[in-house]
């Protein structure tokens, strides 16, 4: 028995669950937002309560000590004894890590030298395991990547067709991120199916602000629609996903950009806000494009269209598909996506049950009872993941 | 009756084809290599054999010359009068041609316009337009776009998720090339199946140094893998097709090339000869993956990998297919790469034959008779469609 504290470090926040396992039931979750910047604000939510602080935090050092002076205070924590393992998420493990990590000295040194393929996340990242060290410095901590469920990859899917010493001498592949996730409902899946995960075909949808399909055979990815970086694969929130390569030098010249300025705003200004040009955010855009705004439409049809095609994709993958999964925010909530993305796929085996569909938030399968391909909405819990690789790699 | 001159002008090259219509015979076809440079050579077959002459060609104008002084030279046409209209291939007819178009003063200025979007091409192509018109000043001349059959697209198939003002100002969408031979075997697969075309689904691989994938619903494109250029979508001989956006800048920063510097190598250095290093050419790279060479091994995997992924996307798109169909140098040549690219689409119900698969270079079903997808090998034929259009247009 043991309480575990999973952390995910950005660089102006910090989530934080506070689990206790093996039971695997939240004891405390909150987070701090905007870390170093103006009005900072504390939240968490414990069984007795929701705390909400707005209170100065200039950096992750104050972060961690508020967090942990609020644990205490609220009597989530007795003392620090309370806390037996922390688990981190990291977003880049490049190929060294295919499993999460016991930390160590020498994996700190390996993460900062992988910040180089992920100089937007890992740093934060870095400085949560550091900071969170110094507070708990006898807890053992364990680092869980978004990349490591990926790297079953076979070099067929992750190589670029760019020369191969770009790979060998720059670590350019396919990496793929929210690993995490669809390793855990790919495992929730099969458990609901009541298979083993070994003679699964799954594909998994993660819909969330950012977005990532993956092929998932017999438990392992063997292939995913996030690249050498999260911008790749399908149209996201914000981001663009795939394009023609010969765009970003056409839009340096039209726009006199540079080529930093034009992939800030194929991650920041494109995706659904781009396409629909007021909002990122799909429910805002599922509101518009029912009063008869066409923009909105279109980015509802773009959106669908790429996850669609994705499906098709790698069920040619897999020569088949058993089960395909929805999670995170949009997977889980949107039934208007899943209509769409779902549409269309009777070919393959894929018949959507639309009453069940209506179900938000919960697991729940969404096919009609005869449909050779089951489709199943997951809340996904990559908190559960990391708390149960901290139990495992901590030896609690 | 009409003798129709076929013309593919490029920026060193002119090719060429004679026929005769509406018999669809050809009468002569060669190519002018080499305009401008060293040894410049002329080919040409007609009926009676082969000429090759290495002859100086400074340009064009002197190519278009030579070309029409072989014809009466060689006895292929006994006066200018004996050629009623010329039709030329263009790469490039944006968004204002969605089908071939009678050549007029306007139309040259809009092509000149539209040379932005290719800037490789259309202006080879408007020179050749150009050079022929002198010569035969009184013959009907028509254009033949690469692009025009995929002008059926829905806004959701061509838009890209990127500002949406960059549609509008500049023209920035998928287009789709190798049109006119999409459309070609579209129409020879229906008619091979005797079915109406407005009744069919087919996905169509032109497969060739350059490739690309096209889903045709109807009778009509409604999505194909190359894009706003001839770069993206699958792997071809030296381009890489789709990738991760981020790795533009990547690349810059770590080759210290420019943006074009790094679009030249991923157009020239890319696709199959990057990932095997030595060839791009498919033969090479299946003899040495057979003497087991593993980067040639790993070249046609990546190549056929991505094939295969197109194949389950557009057939998620159409919700099935009714007919898969291969052409182009690869397409109609390899078996190798079709057996790699249909293996394990059971599960949509393709059954490849792999002792028809080894036919090669004419038009062959190679599915098992209780294949309910149907897979056929068509040569494809460009100068016949450029003839056909030509002789519509000019209403000969």
């Amino acid at each position: 028995m043991a309480n575990i504290l999973a952390i995910n470090a950005g660089s102006s926040s910090l989530k934080f669950q506070l689990l206790k396992m093996p039971e695997e039931e939240v004891i405390a979750k909150g987070l701090i937002e905007r870390i170093g910047l103006s009005d900072p604000i504390f939240t968490m939510t414990t069984e007795s309560g929701r705390t909400q602080l707005i209170e100065q935090v200039e950096n992750h050092t104050q972060a961690v000590k508020l967090l942990i002076r609020q644990l205490l205070e609220k009597n989530v924590i007795y003392s620090l004894e309370d806390i037996q393992g922390v688990g981190h998420r990291v977003v880049h493990g490049g190929e060294v890590y295919s499993d999460s990590v016991l930390i160590t000295d020498e994996v700190l040194n390996t993460l900062d030298e992988l910040s180089e393929l992920a100089p937007l996340h890992n740093p934060a990242n870095i400085t949560g395991i550091r900071e969170v060290a110094k507070e708990l410095p006898h807890v053992p901590a364990v680092a869980v990547f978004d990349t490591a469920f990926h790297q079953t990859m076979p070099e067929s899917s992750y190589l670029y067709s760019i020369p191969y010493d770009y790979y060998k001498k720059y670590g350019i592949r396919k990496y793929g991120f929210h690993g995490t996730s669809h390793k855990y409902v790919a495992y929730r899946a099969a458990k609901m199916l009541n298979r083993p995960i070994e003679t699964t075909r799954f594909i998994s949808c993660h819909l969330g602000n950012g977005a990532s399909i993956a092929a998932i055979h017999r438990g392992k990815s063997i292939d995913t629609s996030m690249g050498f970086t999260p911008l790749a694969g399908v149209t996201m929130g914000t981001r663009s996903g795939n394009l023609d390569p010969a765009l970003i030098p056409y839009l340096m010249e039209k726009t006199g950009k540079s080529a930093e300025g034009v992939l800030d705003i194929l991650n920041k200004k494109s995706g659904m806000l781009g396409v629909s040009g007021f909002s990122s955010d799909l429910r805002d855009i599922v509101t518009e494009a029912s009063k008869g705004n066409d923009r909105a439409q279109l980015a509802l049809d773009v959106f669908a269209n790429r996850i669609h095609k994705y499906i098709g994709s790698y069920a040619a993958r897999m020569n088949g598909v058993d089960a395909i999964i929805f999670t995170a925010g949009i997977g889980e909530n949107s039934s208007v996506i899943r209509e769409k993305v779902l549409s269309g796929l009777q070919f393959m085996g894929v018949y959507m049950d639309s009453d069940l569909n209506k179900i938000l938030g919960k697991e729940t399968f969404i096919n009609y009872p005869h449909s050779p391909v089951k489709v199943i909405v997951i809340p996904t819990n990559e908190e559960i993941m990391i708390a149960r690789d901290t139990m495992r790699l901590a030896e609690l």
